[in-house]
Formats: C-alpha cells, structure tokens, sequence
C-alpha cells in the first residue's frame, strides 16, 4: 500500500500534523497484509518518541447507549479550552457491533466539521466489535500529529474494555438508566476497570428511574471497590452534566500528574501489554507448530480417558519440545 | 525417600486401601525432590484409572470462620450414610494461612478417630496458604484407596479458591456474618465459581444480623449471577443447618449425574487444569533461559524510554527465537 521507502517522509509528515498523512498512516496500520504490518512498525517506531502527550479518553458502552451523541458534546467544551481533538470511532455499521445502520458521515457533524477536530471511524470487523488491535497504534500516530486530547469510543463488549484500559488514561462507561436487574448484564471487567461512569439520557428519563439507577450502581460499585467511582448523568441532546465529566477528566489527570503517577501508569500500561502480548505470541507461535498440536491432541485424550495425569502430560510435552528445540 | 522400583508395589497398596501405604503416598507427593517428583507422576498414573469415584468437596473461608467444626459435624452427616470419608486439610499452624496456634491433633477430634475416616493436614508452607499444587494427586490418591467423599479444606485466600474450583464437584464458602462493608472484603474470584455460601456461628450471632448478612450477601450474588446460588446458615457446634448443607450437596450432585454434566465437568476441569499448567511451564522454560531473560530486560528499558513499541519488541523476541531454536 505504501512504499516502505516512504515510511521515513510519512513519519515526518504525519510529525508536522499533515492530516492527510496521518489518514494514511491510520490506514496503513488496520492493514493486515505482512508488508504493510512491517511498515506499520518501522513507522510507529520512528514517531513513537514525539507521542504520549495527549489525554487519552476512552468512552465506552452499549449500542444505542448515545456514545456519539455525548462525544459530540464533550468535544465541545474540550474545543472551548483551545485543545486539539483527535477521535478514534468505532464504526456503528459494523456488523459485529449491532450499531445503527447509519454510516458514520452522519454522526459527530458538528465535531467532524471543526478544523481542531479529527474524527476518525474505525474500519468494520474490528476484533470483538471494540478496540482494534492497532488501536494504541493510532492513538501514538494521533499524538505524534500533535492532537491534546483523544478520545477512543467503544462498544463495551467482549474483552475490549479491559484492552481499552490499558490504553487509555481514563476510561468512562456510559448506561442507559434501568433497573438493578438491568445492571446485572454489565460485564463484571468493565465494572473493576471504568474510572467513572455515566448514566445517560438524563432529559427524557424519569428523574426517580435515573436516581435508583445511580443507587443500584453505586451498591454494585462498593462490592468491589474501597472507593467508589464517580458518577455521573448526562445528555447528550441537552448537554446536561456533560461540563461535570469533562472537569472530572481533568481533575483526574491533574491529580495524577501531581502525585507523579502520570508517566508511572503510562510505562505500566505498555509493559503490560508487552508482557500479554508476548506471552500470547509465543503460545500461538508453539501451537503453530504441528508435531506440538497433533501431541496435544493426543494427551487430552489420554487425560480424559484417565491414562495420563494433566501434570504428567505438560511435563512429557514441554521437556520433549525444549530438549527439541535446543 | 521411597524406591523408585517400590513405586508399583505402593499403588498396588493404596489401590487396596492401606491406609499406612496412603499416608505414604501423600507423603510423597507433597516432597519436592526432584526424584521424588519423578516417583509421583509414576505413582499417579498407576493409580489415575481407579480414580474419580468420590464425591469431592470444597470448604473454604477465612481463618476463624470454623472450618474445622463445621467439618467435624459436616462428617458426622456423610458417615451416617455410610459412606468413607477423606478429609485433606490446611494446618493451621502454617505460618502462611494466620490461624490459631493449636496443632492438627487438636482439631476435628471425633471425626480423626473415626475408622471410616482418613483426616489429612496439608504440610505448613503450602502455596499461598491455600490449595497445595500437589492437592489434585492427593484426591486421585484418596480416590484410588476407596473414600466415598474426599472433603479439602482450604483458606480462602489468593488465588487457592479459583483453583480448588478447578478440583472439587462442589464448592462451598464459609463466612462469618457481617456488614455489607465486611462483605466487600470478600474475594471477587470466590463469588463467582463457590457454589453455596454458608454463614457460620449462627448458634452465637444475632438473628436479625445474621438475616441481614444472608440479604446483603443475596443481593451482592444477584449481580454477578443470573441464578443466586444457596445461601445457608449454620453452627459448627450446635450442628444447625448441617443437615441442610449435606442434603444440598447431594442434591446438586444428583442433579449433575442425571444430566450427565457430572463427568463432563470432570473432564473439563482436567482438559483446563492442562491448558493453563501448559501455558505456565512453557512460559517458565522460555524465562529460564538467560539469553531470553537479558533480552526481555532490554525490551523494557527501550520501552520505557518511548524507543520501541511493545508489538515490535514481542516480533524482535519471538521470531528471533523461534529461528535460533528450530
């Protein structure tokens, strides 16, 4: 897709903010063809020293929730404090994420038009409906290009909030307002991880639904954590209660500066996922192999037919390959 | 310890159900010799296919919640219908799992002298104070000599729990009643596999407290489970609400065998047990080599300083060792 003699100058270009460049070089990192993956690396490497000065926002949540709707809104008081915004979008015509069928050139308008502003929809059948892999990609590229703030919206299913939490600074679960029952189907990850949460909708809900709402979460919420997370309500047709999330954001990260644990959790974001995705890696690169996988078949019979003990069979396939191996 | 050519000779001997050549074997597989180790695998896959046949359950709970007594009448139930009983239990002197000073002698008394019962205390030092690795050959070994029902008692601490999940049919947590902020304390990973809950001391405690312990609890269960699990109360020394507990436990047990789940949960408790056994090893081996190692610590440092993104310095480390090793 790109020349890999080019990757040099599409560095230099998506550094000097060219958007177009950077439109590319997002695209460019969703591509899956091995070329184009090592050029992503190469390209990453060579802006990764300019990113890292954006807050990045996560947003996640439900189909139908208002993800977009309340992004719009935020974005505008994040405008009105001179910042840069970059929006890394998940596409709500995906077919795994039982959006609208609306495409996205009709979301986020007002947001989209700003020349402060870079909307950028994540392509469809994205892992699990949520974040992409590459999205912590983007989110460096969208930094090197020297965007202030970014915000990453997910549709809050699967595993892709726990991967959103380690890469974003913070990370807000928006919920429609609805009955302890209801609550019951948030997904327990998203529960420890979410650093608030927002009830919205707040203008055409009944007042007493929204406020048991709030009670209900915040019981759940002090079952797992010594301090519960703020939250909040909100519309994203109003604005209502948006200007208190967006001082939160800010009190958060000015906090965190403070105590200097800012970078801290920055550098424990990546060493965490370098440690998840090696250890992934190298046991998808062992099961690639085939003696290894036709072995493991083999003892998972003979363990479920009882001639062979769970512990005695890794230790016959593990002793085997490294003897092997080396 | 013992002779790798008596190995055959012992199972032999537990398979008849000596309970000298049991005590033995235990014994054996909780020695961390590297010729022992050898000798245990040997030993248990000689004995692996007249495993299975007991009923096992899982008692768990904070040190001082009367895990002991409740055993104790728990037992005397189980003997009343004739059935042989195995009881593998923490010590709780062990320095790791913070209980009381007395020595196992001293604990379940009546049931020890009992000649249908096998009392086994865990070795003090065992992992995290909970589940010893060697917990799951300990029940194949009880099983191979004839008990009817292998009961481990664990301290629910760390991750002990989800593994005693991954090795009993039934697994039951102990608590103390309480407030709803001293249920907070309870691990997350407890409520989501025990399979009943039981509140101890109700001979002692307030009734009204006790109610409100089984409602906080209740309410806490709801949500994280469509269906909440059996919530009991009951005294380890008046005996109250034992018999409730037992005929629960062969309630459910009953249940699984005519859906024939009961095997099937046996097999993917095995087949899972397996799986993340071989993940681990794998990843231990690969760790152990020193060429990794200092690679794995450059990989960090470059990290940290924004030179290499994660996903290029897992690509560096894994394809780099799979073309050295192959």
């Amino acid at each position: 897709m790109v020349q890999k003699l080019n990757i040099k100058e599409l560095a230099d270009s998506v550094l000097q903010g060219n958007r177009l460049s950077l439109s590319k070089a997002l695209t460019l990192v969703e591509s899956k063809r091995k070329e184009d993956i090592r050029a992503s690396r190469e390209l990453i490497n060579n802006v990764l020293p300019a990113s890292g000065n954006a807050l990045r926002i996560g947003i996640t949540g439900a189909p139908g929730v208002g993800k977009s709707t309340i992004i719009e809104k935020l974005g505008e008081k994040i405008l009105e404090s001179k910042a840069r915004l970059a929006v890394l979008s998940v596409d709500p015509t995906s077919p795994t994420s039982g959006g609208s069928i609306l495409g996205d050139k009709t979301r986020m308008e007002e947001l989209s038009r700003h020349p402060q502003v870079f909307v950028r929809p994540s392509p469809s059948g994205t892992e699990g409906g949520g974040v992409a892999v590459n999205t912590r990609d983007q989110i460096t590229l969208c930094e090197a290009a020297g965007f202030d703030v970014v915000i990453v919206e997910t549709v809050g299913v699967g595993q892709a909030e726990t991967a959103a939490s380690l890469m974003v600074d913070y990370l807000l679960l928006l919920l429609l307002p609805g009955s302890g029952d209801e609550l019951q189907g948030i997904k327990r990850g998203i529960m420890e991880v979410a650093h608030a949460f927002a009830f919205t909708k707040s203008d055409i809900l009944e007042k007493s639904l929204v406020n048991q709402s709030v009670s209900d979460l915040r019981m759940a919420l002090h079952m797992i954590h010594e301090e519960v997370p703020e939250i909040f309500t909100c519309s994203g047709v109003t604005g209502e209660g948006i200007i208190t999330i967006w001082k939160a954001v800010n009190q958060f990260s000015q906090h965190r500066k403070k105590e200097g644990a800012w970078e801290a959790n920055r550098r424990e974001q990546d060493l965490k996922y370098f440690d998840t995705l090696l250890r992934k890696n190298l046991w998808l690169e062992f099961l690639s192999e085939k003696e290894v996988e036709t072995k493991i078949g083999v003892c998972r019979d003979r363990i479920a037919s009882l001639e062979l003990s769970p512990q005695s069979a890794v230790d016959l396939i593990v002793e085997d390959y490294f003897k092997r191996g080396k």
